[in-house]
């Protein structure tokens, strides 16, 4: 299962009633955090979760409101005693603008390793998480995020008798995908069954509305989008500073085949008091769509154990 | 007058209860800030003063809890269409911090001025400011800071006949230090009875003890001091961290000659949950102290307008 909150959802500047949008997961003791503008930090603290379990720190890109709070969060981590590497990933310009930051945080007790991305799409592996960055039209250099928890098939003995695979290595192969003995190498698809439903959600702020992002929405259990104006008269606005109406992120959503089962709305333009205000009208295009507010959490299910 | 808020009291990391330690001022439509952690965006929000016009920035030293809120800050004093130079005081190291920090503030509408400080005592005269910066003893450099307002003498038309002033340049005198009338040069002095009592606040955060602090708060009518640890037995953590407890302050407080007429605590640290707890301990020390809470706020008068 995945765990997971939207420490914040606001858009350019905190307020005294919405910190900026942030998303945080964990998945089997791994973190993992989408952006950090000033006071994710203290989303952190007041959803209660670890600073320490911090593994994954992604960027959607670079402006201020996406990655402020960046110093104090890594500092805050140090706090915390965390001594393991930490994985931080984002568009071009990664490690200089993290570098710049650090003028303020350059003694940490754990390393970080950059992956600048520099594909349109591109997929990453890392600590149980499957992580699809895909390009989206911003005014700089922007990403969103694909978070899939894949899950293997189950375990078949019969399949593995058929294919012969000795009991000594069964055990092995339903942890690795492959193992040896004498000489043979065995893969794990000789004992399970077919791959099961997974768990995904997909993230995605400050773009205006492209094809990729209902691509990569598509089946998603959760869609993450933002929604920087509410109303529908804020189209031109939504244009010029590249962000996307209510009505915009609803049609993506719709467009998604097969759509995702749900969507929360975030980064809300500072003039947007009231999100929720502006929801009904959209549930037409797209009907399970809520205003998420700062700390909207959920814990998402593998589908079999939903059952049990 | 001068209008001030301490926008946050906390020391290290932001809280969901309490913000970053800063201070805000506000003279003659004239705003100055010293420090500005993470957060510090939001508590000018809370007060409800104006981006817009903020006219100096102030740093203590760079620690990120001291200045990681910068970028935030700029960028909300734009967005409040602000246009006129900025002046930006620190210690050494300051325009080399700040640029770095504007990786994600790249564009301003405003321009920086920044002086940064060389002396161990070092007095600077701005928009209606006389600010004494003074360097105290923390792990780097770092520096406390007195703001004067200083008020001229009331006119008195007698002691300006009496220097032969014609009346010509009496109200030009009262506005400015000279004036000049018929290749004659007169000085306000000529014009003015003695200075009056003007208004004097001293802060200070992130130190041990030294004697510089006691006789910049000498007389002041508030001094704002750091009260990191209140508990007798943080005395070793104090020392180590090269902060200050209760007990410290107060007698920093009492050793002032004249001795200020209050002094509010701040810079907590994280785990010092309730410091009001620890204040009664304190006064026998210096009574007339308070452990101040984000958005503690208060106007100073002259002291001829409060008895008006």
């Amino acid at each position: 299962m995945l765990d997971l909150c939207l420490l914040g959802t606001g858009g350019m500047m905190p307020l005294t009633y919405r910190r900026l949008t942030s998303l945080m997961t964990r998945f089997n003791g791994k973190g993992l955090i989408i952006d950090c503008g000033e006071g994710t930090q203290v989303g952190v603290r007041a959803q209660g979760w670890s600073f320490h379990d911090i593994d994954i720190i992604c960027f959607t890109h670079y402006h201020a409101d996406h990655i402020s709070g960046l110093p104090g969060l890594l500092l805050s981590m140090g706090n915390a005693d965390r001594r393991e590497p930490v994985t931080v990933i984002g568009p071009k310009g990664l490690e200089r603008t993290v570098n710049a930051l650090r003028v303020i945080a350059p003694e940490l007790p754990f390393e970080l390793k950059f992956i600048e991305l520099s594909e349109p799409v591109q997929e990453l592996k890392l600590l149980g998480y499957r992580i699809t960055a895909f390009k989206v039209n911003h005014s700089i250099a922007c990403y969103g995020y694909s978070i899939n928890i894949d899950r293997a098939g189950r375990f078949d003995p019969e399949k593995a008798k058929l294919n012969n695979v000795p009991m000594r290595v069964w055990s092995k192969l339903q942890k690795n995908p492959t193992a040896e003995l004498d000489g043979v190498t065995y893969t794990c698809d000789m004992i399970l069954g077919p791959e099961r439903k997974g768990i995904k959600v997909t993230y995605c702020t400050d773009t205006r509305p492209v094809k990729i992002i209902s691509e990569m929405a598509a089946g998603s259990d959760l869609f993450i989008c933002e929604g920087m104006y509410g109303e529908a008269d804020k189209d031109d606005k939504a244009v010029e500073h590249k962000h996307m109406t209510f009505y915009e992120a609803a049609r993506i959503a719709a467009a998604a085949d097969p759509m995702p089962a749900q969507m929360w709305l975030t980064h809300y333009s500072p003039s947007l008091v009231n999100p929720a205000e502006f929801v009904g009208r959209i549930k037409k295009i797209f009907p399970n769509v809520i205003a998420a507010k700062d700390l909207r959490s959920v814990t998402l299910k593998f589908e079999e154990d939903e059952k049990e």
